[in-house]
């Protein structure tokens, strides 16, 4: 059972470019990095194309599930970007032009000279019922309908919607991590790793594989959102990475690994 | 509807360690890339974390959708390390230890003079009925069930991996791709490239913004199965570009974007 504390979220990624493997996403780890920092939980990724039916069945089973859903891609001038449309569809409302969001445009677009055209209106349509997300970068909102914020999918864009974000989203019980590293494989330290897990359920122990310069290393995450436990817990695997060092035979100091 | 040379796939990605930031993800990258090689249609992604209903929610979904699937991370020897579990779940079968997977890491701790212990046979158990996908790194294997295809996270086995694969898959009807560059942004050709679209509904074309060095630029992609299609498009989309160039007064030679 989540606590009253959890804040979860669902990111939705939407381009078929991340999808043909043009684009290298990385909007997943930034937001990734940002929920972790807010103390949300992002439970759940999900990349689909530039097809309408696509966004709006991810969106809406994203929102029923999580606190927050968030939304990269599709919100610029061309004929692909769908995800207004999709996500007014999702919503069942209509998708007007925002008499906001057409006046920040059209202030950045008298300052660049820049024509206004049916093409660049499409980024004033804003779902009906929805408050903008500024976009300090190139003026075209992002926006928020119920839980879910569509941000652009051009990563300096899309990372600046998200500080515009950080006011109005409530942060959870924030999770605090210790690492500790060892210099024997994950095989060495499966058993007493996962007896140490049962002993301390409430703190997350994770295992990463890692190739050292010369030998295999083991990195142990552990994550709580509750220091002392997370403190005991990082000290009896400490104890336990020294013990399985001991017996392979590995005396180096403290701080070479 | 999707022609019968039509052959589509999910990916699934496991892990705390994607969603909490601390590991980037790059096997998205390399699947989608893989796919499109092969002429698969990589349809959707999802990241879920480390939880045995998620992931067999996710994997029955993804698998009754798309020709294959293929996952990674979670298949090491520790605690958190359970895809293979939750792969047995989704398929209601068995998790024994198989004997050729216990065979080929028990050949290669022999050489590497490893220890046997329960930790490490976690990484012998295949779910009834799968076959071995051979790991060329580190000895423990993948596996394939039904149209599954269970892979490691860590990167460079997972690329071996993939590569295993490639005799086994069937691939689709090749799709290929023309890119055009525009020296003007995604604003002034919305229009012209919506209205080429519809002429041309069979080739797919996206709009990709991008920061040059001076001005912003504008990559269209266009994609088709049918390379004649593909040129004849590709031809009116650099009229339309040619013509956008000189009504914006840009003279470059050919060359420069």
């Amino acid at each position: 059972m989540p606590s009253p504390d959890t804040v979860t979220a669902g990111l939705l990624v939407i381009g078929d470019e991340i999808l043909s493997g043009r684009t290298k996403d990385v909007n997943i780890g930034a937001t990734a990095d940002f929920c972790t920092d807010l103390g949300i939980d992002l439970k759940e990724v999900r990349v689909v194309s530039d097809e309408t039916d696509d966004i709006v069945d991810a969106v809406n089973a994203l929102r029923a599930r999580y606190t927050y859903v968030f939304t990269t891609g599709g919100i610029g001038p061309t004929h692909d970007d769908i995800t207004a449309d999709a996500i007014a569809k999702a919503f069942g409302v209509a998708l007007p032009i925002h008499a906001e969001a057409r006046a920040m445009l059209e202030a950045r677009w008298r300052e660049t000279g820049t024509e206004v055209n049916e093409a660049r209106l499409r980024m004033a349509r804003i779902p009906e019922g929805a408050s903008l997300i500024v976009n300090s970068v190139s003026a075209a909102p992002g926006f928020r309908i119920g839980n879910v914020h569509v941000m652009a999918g051009v990563p300096v864009i899309m990372r600046a919607m998200l500080e515009a974000l950080v006011p109005v989203l409530k942060g959870g019980k924030k999770v605090l991590s210790v690492a500790v590293r060892a210099a024997v494989g994950e095989g060495t330290l499966g058993g007493p790793l996962g007896a140490l897990q049962a002993q301390y359920p409430d703190v997350k122990m994770g295992s990463y594989p890692q190739m050292g310069k010369d030998r295999v290393m083991t990195e142990l995450v552990l994550r709580s959102s509750e220091a002392a436990r997370l403190e005991e817990a990082a000290g009896k695997v400490r104890e336990m990475v020294t013990e399985a060092h001991r017996k392979a035979g590995i005396a180096l100091p403290d701080d070479a690994y």
